[in-house]
């Protein structure tokens, strides 16, 4: 065993923090002024003006839609919503108790198989089946909920909006305008946050020239993890089992106590309150009210203070999202899908963008273990 | 529309070239010297004297096997090869024109709902997790492959090597010692290389701390692309479209002059011949030659030296293991889903060790666009 050839001169860039990683037109986060923009234009001014529709088309093509390009997209998206029998029996198929991501994650890739372009590699083959899958998305976690809980499944509803259907399609119930536009809200809020960890996991994948598919498959699963995707259903979790307002500070001051981590708090990139975030506190405080969720507010609130004062320590976008979507009535196993159905559309903008000038994303490790070891025989180990 | 916050002091590392992401243990390549080491032992000393299951304990443990640790790591590999029927089931209703590697990467995210211990994330779960996966691709592959081809399917033999079952389940022959000892060589000269695409994939997707059956699904759709896995398969193609010795350098001539790149040269970390490509090389030297395949060594070898001529590229690791794996009868179909095979045990490892002292892995990236876009009604557009 010779001297290990670990170099102390090299360094090191553990999670990639502080790492750019290559140019992008898709987003801009300004992290010192609690800033989000899509494609230049403000989040603030996207929830207020615009749809999902619309901004799934500013994020891949780069522009809004005319009146007829939103009428090609809204036409094309109803009209790919619906997944091949054969998926759907796969689905079925399934133990019941598994969760809707892993499904998801399992059904666009089997959906691959059934694409006629799945060979066409074009930016323009590209950017239709990434519209194909996200319109598909909705469709795969619906379904897969209610085969699930046991509902007879529903089938999409050609004249409700993407936000309107997945919402019927969910529930089982036609929402009415005002939730249509608060849940179409909440999709146009997670679609995109520049090169968060699923979005870079599709761009990486995407760096060998594999496939759109593969790309999105990657990002579901990394989406799975808590540390991204997962926190909101473990925020609501949270608020249920606190259960009343007066309860809320000893239970935080026991978690923070035995150094447990408070899901929803904090984030790497903003040094004030998330955009989203603050989006998502007003969303939460109208829907908790109207549908006599006050006591999850108040525990939010609680929260909120004593995270500040204890951790000074911001809500992130995942904290009001909880008790704004469980307000609404999204069943609490489909937060997380939920967020990938609203993400796919910044995932296939970084896969089209990723290939428009692409560099193979493989970054080096330094070595820090033995060397030229001898190799012993079994019977001498 | 303000001025863009484009910042040109901002450096960005496109690829991540020269980038480290962070210490491993797990392997080391010299590029300048051509040597690749696991875990501190030499390639060339692994292939000479280890089999494959002793390359997978080492890179996953740390240290070569006892005999003990060796008889029920092989054991548990035996038993694990088996899959769910209802996994059979989905792979036989799939179209048949679809690749291997795109049954592999559903039916490893399929095969997470089946495992009773997809909710332990601890590390010891991970590792068994991990080796249950490493044991069923063979089965899976071969299985997909023989249904896709019209071929009865081969169930595992349990008194077979992992190589010796594997080769044994695609070819329906039972292998040779000399075929099961080449075949093994190849899986374990393709199981690790440090921080590749696929491997770091792996790491970016469990740095979510999302699970280890999400990872190497992103590491599997990763592989796919044909700037990483796909290669060996586009290397035999052209072999076997260049036919004959005489018309190698015409072709490549012409190739060159239309600036189309051809596969399997040049490497990012090698600066002078991969060790691997060496062993391939004496691999494809013996099994042409004992297989009468002498004339695709001899086109191998014209290409390997106008490349070198012309371009001053060494050959890699896909470019001579295509005449070999020919030669040794493994099916073109399965080149690309056979370094999955093999590489998964590299990928369990660099999983493990990622999720030992994790940091999410979320690079930034440098806007390039407009801001504060103002935002205009849709029949003003």
């Amino acid at each position: 065993m010779t001297e290990q050839p670990y170099d102390e001169s090299i360094k090191t860039h553990p999670g990639l923090k502080g790492v750019y990683l290559d140019d992008t037109k898709i987003s801009y986060i300004d992290g010192e002024n609690g800033r989000l923009y899509y494609r230049g234009y403000s989040i603030e001014h996207l929830v207020e003006n615009s749809t999902f529709e619309e901004v799934i088309y500013l994020l891949i093509y780069g522009h809004l839609p005319s009146r007829y390009e939103l009428f090609t997209l809204r036409n094309t998206l109803v009209h790919e919503r619906e997944i091949p029998d054969r998926i759907l029996m796969v689905l079925k198929s399934f133990p019941r108790e598994t969760t809707r991501i892993e499904l998801l994650r399992t059904a666009i890739s089997a959906l691959s198989l059934f694409d006629v372009e799945d060979y066409d590699y074009s930016k323009e083959a590209n950017i239709r089946k990434g519209i194909r899958i996200i319109a598909k998305i909705p469709t795969i976690l619906s379904y897969s909920h209610r085969i699930k809980s046991n509902l007879p499944i529903i089938e999409p509803h050609d004249n409700l909006s993407h936000a309107g259907n997945f919402y019927y399609m969910m529930t089982g119930n036609e929402p009415d305008e005002a939730i249509e536009r608060a849940f179409d809200k909440a999709l146009i809020l997670q679609s995109e946050h520049s090169s968060n960890a699923s979005s870079f996991a599709a761009r990486v994948t995407v760096s060998t020239l594999s496939d759109i598919y593969s790309a999105i498959v990657s990002a579901i699963g990394t989406l799975r993890g808590p540390l991204h995707g997962g926190a909101n259903e473990r925020a609501i979790m949270m608020l249920k089992e606190i259960g009343e307002p007066e309860r809320a500070e000893e239970y935080i001051r026991e978690k923070l106590d035995r150094k447990e981590r408070i899901m929803g708090f904090g984030h790497r990139v903003y040094k004030v309150m998330d955009p989203r975030a603050k989006i998502y506190k007003e969303l939460s405080e109208e829907w908790c009210e109207r549908e006599g969720n006050q006591h999850l507010l108040e525990i939010s609130r609680i929260i909120e203070d004593m995270m500040m004062r204890e951790k000074g320590l911001y809500p992130n976008v995942d904290f009001y999202s909880a008790s704004f979507l469980y307000s609404v009535g999204v069943p609490i196993l489909l937060y997380t899908p939920l967020f990938a159905a609203s993400r796919a559309a910044g995932w296939v903008a970084h896969t089209i963008e990723q290939l428009e000038n692409n560099k193979l994303i493989r970054p080096l490790m330094r070595y820090r273990g033995d060397i030229d070891r001898k190799y012993l025989p079994l019977d001498n180990r």
